[in-house]
């Protein structure tokens, strides 16, 4: 029987759809299940006796204010400490550029509320980060996606998708959610420079820049477009704006991310954040900021980056050995995923079904696909699990892949 | 020079309007101000030692849980006991019929985004919370307002405003922000009995019933509504949604609240909020958790009860004592305001701009009246400053307002 409610679901409603991600966590409790399927990061390496110890200074010399209610634009000295680093790369920016967000998925949210009406065209990769569609789609917005290849996304194929007049891109340049690929700089650059000439504005979405194992880092296209308006002796327009997070660098139970954005969308976010959920835990702000401020993250990075090339290594050499040969994979210099990709006419989205027999997660590839497509791909996180689980995982899903291509 | 994100917003930016509470916080850091504006609990009666006891515990025992990813639905644990405490009170609910959201102006913006379109009516108190017009605001709804009095929502003129067929009544019954003014028991009965009649979902806004220093407890409407249709033999159909908050019994900077719903409803408010937010901070939540669950919520509720009945009364008193004969106000057995409605021709924005440099701020009541009106009336909040200061802020108000009416 409907409760009245259900009768007056907003129009929007049928676009929020579920996470297949959220759904398996669930399955994945299971005793002897391993999980490749959720992005998590490894809570084994949480610095939690250091978390222990500022939350109690904190309490001890700030705790009214660490309780109270706080501005909505976030804690001022983490907003100057985070403005600071981007002036050290180059940036001509300031706190007031700065928004504090529960987690960069409110980034995400905020943007669309401020920025998408009903029927916009949104530039995306395909695949791309399946959060993002998620945000987005309560604002009822359309995609035009552009194909993705292992140098990022292919600027060849931009112009159509430009003319469309976009709303945004909304980009992941570095070891990308799904596929864990990277811009090349010249991919970058040309990424901004025909941005701008079609007056398309880039959210660059950046939560793994900080986790390269391997390889040299690439400037943002936050940093590209900065350089090429002080090459022209244009002021800094902000075309770009970056989304970035505390989740994969501390913890992401904190809930912590942050904009960076002209100062007059951080305005307009800020009022769309006022009415959304007033300001972010001012606590966790301040547990962010004392690690931050101390130098903690830069201590900390090396043994979450050194964790995480075992296990990319461990799943590396276990689909090689394991895997039939005609299953591709990407192979990420950083970050936390991999991006499978099996023989035509294979439907992951089925195999899930045989492979959690085995007690084996991942995620179908097809959810990543905002136009269609993907439903013989694959995304493996290899953040989460030990190298032995991910060895074990990979070998059991190496018997079913072979099992299933024998029955084919 | 506009940049291209400012050529580019959407068109529900227009809509999305800061609040005068928050600049005004920015004024009110002056030396020698004092603020009756914002809606700040008082922070020294903060229980920031048992906080720092229980924070070191849960990170000792489940640091790594803690600062992990969670569930978009909330720590269940949590979830279980909030449903308990109201299965105690008669409701058939369980876990599945609560959502922990990031305060419950989350609360708000979710059921916005779920149940708002463009160009709805949705049924308000005049004046209401400004928060949440500011919420629901963002999904371009229409007002309708219904005129409160000291008994609350003036049920006797509720029939015009239902037979627009608004989506859903928004009422804060007890000791409401603004007014401080609570719904009698027949108001309660009469509106859940007219919004069942014509079929229109009411949302409770619920956070200051805790804080009754004064008085008998009424009961919720989500109670009322459950007992009618208990008497009428039909299921619980949760007609009536609740959102609550910690922020008033414990610290409002933890940023948690709940919404109860039915479980319908809750599926949908969890996608909304897995785009909007991922989840609500897990270590925050376990906070919560073990002091609400070992029982320091009840015994820490008298301390902020004496406190602000205190300071109330400091407020009344001077009320009295400075102000002017024909300014008059409301007298809240609970809650944190008092309403003040001054002569009819007093513009109180403009007042304030003079109240300011008396270094005394207060909230001009025209922002709360959705549909205009109420220029002359002022929130005053009791529960931030000391009573010493309430009666010096008054004293200098009071002072102003005879100079003001000497003047006219």
């Amino acid at each position: 029987m409907q409760t009245v409610w259900e009768q007056r679901y907003a129009r929007r409603v049928g676009r929020i759809q579920g996470s297949a991600i959220r759904e398996l966590l669930k399955v994945t409790e299971l005793p002897g299940a391993i999980s490749l399927a959720g992005g998590l990061p490894a809570a084994e390496i949480f610095p939690v006796e250091k978390i222990a110890a500022v939350t109690q200074r904190i309490l001890e010399e700030h705790g009214q204010q660490a309780l109270q209610y706080g501005m909505t634009e976030g804690y001022t000295p983490l907003r100057e400490l985070l403005a600071q680093r981007l002036e050290q790369d180059g940036l001509n920016v300031s706190a007031d550029n700065i928004l504090i967000t529960s987690g960069s998925q409110q980034g995400l949210d905020l943007l669309g509320k401020i920025m998408i009406d009903a029927g916009d065209y949104l530039l995306v990769e395909s695949p791309t980060y399946l959060g993002a569609l998620q945000a987005c789609n309560a604002y009822e917005p359309e995609y035009v996606a552009v194909r993705s290849d292992e140098e990022g996304i292919v600027t060849d194929e931009l112009e159509p998708a430009l003319q469309k007049n976009p709303k945004f891109i909304y980009a992941l340049p570095n070891f990308q959610n799904p596929t864990g690929v990277t811009f090349t700089l010249e991919r970058r650059r040309k990424l901004v420079e025909m941005a701008s000439r079609y007056e398309v504005p880039i959210i660059e979405d950046d939560p793994y820049s900080q986790l390269r194992f391997e390889g040299e880092a690439l400037p943002s296209l936050l940093t590209l477009e900065n350089e090429r308006q002080q090459e022209r002796g244009t002021p800094y327009q902000g075309n770009v704006i970056q989304l970035n997070t505390f989740s994969k660098v501390l913890t992401p139970g904190l809930r912590l991310g942050w904009v960076v954005a002209p100062t007059h969308v951080i305005r307009k976010l800020v009022l769309a954040k006022q009415g959304t959920d007033l300001h972010t835990a001012t606590f966790n702000q301040m547990i962010a900021y004392e690690l931050a401020h101390e130098g903690f993250l830069e201590e900390h990075l090396p043994l979450i980056r050194q964790t995480y090339r075992e296990r990319r290594d461990a799943m590396l050499a276990a689909l090689e050995e394991f895997f039939p040969d005609n299953v591709h994979w990407t192979r990420p210099q950083g970050g936390m995923f991999l991006w499978l990709t099996l023989p035509e006419g294979i439907d992951t989205a089925q195999l899930l079904g045989e492979a959690l027999e085995y007690r084996i997660a991942f995620v179908p590839g097809a959810s990543f696909h905002p136009c269609g497509g993907g439903a013989n791909t694959i995304r493996l996180s290899f953040s989460n699990a030990t190298p032995e689980l991910i060895e074990e995982a990979i070998r059991r899903l190496g018997r079913l892949l072979h099992t299933r291509m024998l029955r084919a």
